[in-house]
């Protein structure tokens, strides 16, 4: 039995590689995965973002492609802004 | 209706006020509440760890206390590690 927090990190890994994989490739998000990732899973998020903005933001090492390291700093980031909404509620 | 990975970081950021609040200080795990949220919500990820080594490194700031920015360190790091063992099965 997997508690909250296992079930939420899980599920965090599983939706990175629900878009990775579209184009077979396991660790790498391009331009139109993320795009698709973030109209689909972060529609709340994305309300005041641009997902061109965003990529360029996530590829830290410019190889045009979103890792795994580098998608979780896209959950920090969502991270950070579901705690202040929950403080806003 | 919250995507799945809505879902996931809004049940990151309970997880964290579910033991913050046990001393009803909204942004402060103090060492002991940390134990019993790793002790609790982490147990595969604490099989290999000691909860006084995680709590002083993820204490950044050394006050004492993890607030939900030196937690979602926590997150990155069970992340990772949940993404290794994803390749690994």
């Amino acid at each position: 039995m997997l508690s909250d927090l296992e079930k939420a990190l899980e599920s965090m890994v599983e939706v990175y590689h629900k878009y990775s994989l579209i184009k077979g490739n396991n660790h790498a998000l391009y331009r139109d995965d993320l795009q698709k990732l973030l109209t689909t899973e972060c529609p709340q998020y994305m309300q005041r973002k641009k997902a061109e903005a965003v990529f360029r933001s996530l590829d830290i090492n410019r190889d045009n492609a979103i890792n795994f390291e580098e998608f979780l700093v896209l959950v920090i980031k969502m991270g950070l802004a579901a705690h202040e909404d929950s403080h806003k509620k």
